[in-house]
């Protein structure tokens, strides 16, 4: 029996075992925008080096200002080298209401087809996808005794808060970290029989806007008419954004976004790709972006411009005739190609400054940004993690893009020069950054499978 | 002694139990518009009907759908009557976070210039000033054992959440409540030293969209762009209310609506007003609504809308990367003059059907409305009260217009074909509805004395 095929039966004889351990980091809290979950970073983050550590990594728990970043190293001198990153942090759980489980209380569901998959918070987003590739190591590890490339694995606390204490750590663990090709976990299959290489992912701005007038909140009676209204004054700011045809109005925002090449516009419409069941997936039915575009090109090659929070006054049951003393709102915007964060978020809060009436003051927060990627297809570790795929499952991998952020494919790319090979087992409808998240068992299964042998084409 | 001097005095001597039964109802945290606090309203009606009957009074809390609604009877047979109508319901006190002391913990705060304040949720709106009547009724009681005209005291607890139980109410109990006047404590004075009876109200109409686009909270990154956002559309739509010079856009808002009768204008021209300090008592400087008009118009005699609250998404600190399945926002018309709160609404309604794109639904709840109200200056009732107040306070007491809605004035009006003097002594530095709610003591001890005189004044 080839190696291959006794670490691929390792994997699939310890499945209970992978679910027991993979249960044991869904059930930690680990919700990284909110402070009051630092402690349950922490621990998660000790999780991980305690598990890496256990099958012979030599890894650590660091200490940042914000939550703790994991690396453990497995290193093979002389041959090739990979860096994994996946995040362990989650997103928050609100509204808890529209869950039908407890997030943190994860369990295996079987559907009315006989499938399962793994229920609860991170089961997807992160974890689940994280844990395929330290599964994959661990079962290389039992069976042979060595891995058969040197790996370090990096796994961050804030990837879902912004990220800002990951750029300067791997500027200042540039040679420890550094590798021949990066390897991250983090996005989605083409479809449940499908695998995908994301060779393209959107950048982001996000930016927070709180608006402040009166000193106090007032009422609506005596004051109505009179005195700035904060919610007003939001609210026109957020509807100026785009026009009439979706299109963003900020100044320059389009500098930097060319049509798509003709190559990749043919390519993307050869993809079994039906808009319909794309939206159909959430209860949609009209694209609702820029005219004249198609879905594909609105969610991977098209910039956008998201509210995705905004409040002012009185928002509980009833009624309440107030005029609020604040209104805030948070704006994503999603950058493509060669649009610069920063330029955007520079002439987004001109926008809001410009439409700031008297008596009003804004603070702006900055939640972060990142520039759009794109990686070399033609390259040989492309090809050879793409012919790895398509053995597993069956069916050719595609190349395809990607419509959310990693930043941290930039920050590799920028300060490590390193490309990345972004390949994920999650699904359109894992419901990420929603209530009732859900992985396949067979993209965890499978996935598991996909790193294993992908670790062993990357050694040829 | 005349027999009023001797009524005078006993308010005086018996000041600090007037305020001790004031701090009883404060302390009773009668929330109307929050389910939460119903037992509370309960229980603060209950205490109103004892406190009536304490004093001779025939008094009831009656049961409604709603809260219950206390009617207390001293009548008076050949005698002029009056109907006197308060609210025992307070506004939520969200967020507890701005307030420097427990809402519901009432005290009395002493000032630099040695004068002192009443401190706590209700103490100007309204328990504060239904008190200054019920002492007055008691004090007559108590010195010559009856009142110079018959009185029925009403007492609501959904004034601040839509009244919806009131009118039918009245409607059903029109005999027993209908009197030669009515007298409401539930306004202002001019300033700290010049007692005001408002004439003129602003009608109101209250209106709540909850819009909907996917079945569920979706990643803005692999959606963003193509699917509906409900945060944008509401943006949109409430931006949408205002033209750029602050006319509202509704069609058809401003029928009904003429300009200010010249009297009357000369009137308000010619009152000791100073927009400066109006808004700078808010720490605001510009008048924010039509172009072109006074601030004592916008707030007095022009209708307008105010959003009183909004939201969608993700509203806590950091930053999650969301489109929200729904979104929401209140609005507040307030109306003059024949504007027809139900015409307001349709339109309403209509402009956000218009805005409504494809795959988004909403959903309207009515929040109640009523029409702006106006009262005869020149009768005799008006006249003598204004004499009273004159005499209390030692100089001469004003006829204002006023910005906020009592609609209870309507229903008076339009089921038991009632005038309503509006005499209160709230000031408007008394931040109702807002944080930190107070009101001057001597808002408390004059307008005690105020009534006392009044009463005696209609009884001639």
């Amino acid at each position: 029996m080839a190696q291959i095929d006794a670490v691929l039966d390792r994997i699939d004889a310890d499945l209970d075992a992978a679910l027991a351990r993979l249960f044991e980091v869904l059930r930690i809290k680990s919700i990284s925008t909110d402070p009051a979950y630092a402690a349950e970073c922490r621990a998660c983050a000790e999780w991980h080096a305690a598990d890496l550590r256990s099958i012979g990594f030599e890894a650590t728990a660091h200490a940042t200002p914000g939550h703790p970043i994991v690396v453990g190293h497995a290193r093979a001198a002389g041959k090739p080298s990979a860096l994994f990153y996946g995040h362990y942090d989650v997103q928050p759980v609100d509204p808890l209401s529209l869950w039908d489980h407890d997030p943190f209380e994860p369990f295996i569901e079987t559907r009315a087809d006989g499938s399962k998959a793994l229920r609860g918070r991170g089961t997807s987003d992160d974890k689940g996808q994280v844990m395929t590739f330290v599964e994959a190591c661990r079962a290389w590890k039992a069976v042979t005794g060595s891995l058969p490339i040197g790996v370090t694995v990096l796994i961050e606390g804030e990837e879902e808060s912004g990220g800002k204490n990951l750029p300067p750590f791997l500027a200042s663990h540039a040679d420890e970290l550094r590798a021949d090709i990066g390897l991250i976990c983090d996005t989605s299959m083409w479809d449940a029989r499908t695998p995908a290489i994301t060779t393209m992912l959107r950048g982001m701005c996000n930016e927070e806007i709180i608006v402040h007038a009166a000193d106090r909140d007032v009422h609506s009676g005596f004051y109505g008419n009179a005195a700035a209204n904060p919610n007003n004054v939001v609210a026109r700011i957020l509807a100026a954004l785009r026009d009439d045809t979706g299109r963003v109005t900020l100044e320059g925002f389009y500098d930097g976004v060319p049509e798509l090449p003709e190559a990749l516009a043919k390519d993307w419409s050869a993809l079994p790709f039906s808009p319909e069941a794309f939206l159909g997936a959430i209860g949609l039915s009209q694209p609702a972006g820029e005219q004249g575009r198609s879905v594909l090109e609105m969610v991977w090659s098209r910039p956008t411009c998201e509210i995705t929070g905004m409040g002012g006054g009185y928002q509980g049951e009833g009624f309440k005739t107030v005029i609020p003393a604040v209104a805030s709102a948070k704006v994503s915007f999603r950058l493509v190609f060669d649009q610069d964060p920063e330029k955007v978020r520079a002439a987004f809060r001109a926008h809001v400054q410009r439409l700031l009436p008297p008596d009003c003051r804004v603070e702006f927060i900055n939640h972060g940004g990142s520039k759009a990627v794109r990686f070399p297809v033609d390259s040989p570790p492309f090809a050879k993690a793409r012919e790895a795929l398509t053995q597993e499952w069956g069916t050719d991998a595609f190349f395809i893009g990607g419509g959310g952020s990693i930043p941290v494919t930039n920050v590799l790319k920028a300060k490590l020069g390193m490309d990345v090979i972004l390949a994920g087992f999650a699904l359109e409808d894992d419901r990420i950054h929603s209530p009732n998240e859900k992985y396949d068992l067979e993209s965890f299964r499978r996935g598991m499978r996909s790193w294993v042998r992908i670790l062993d084409s990357l050694s040829r």
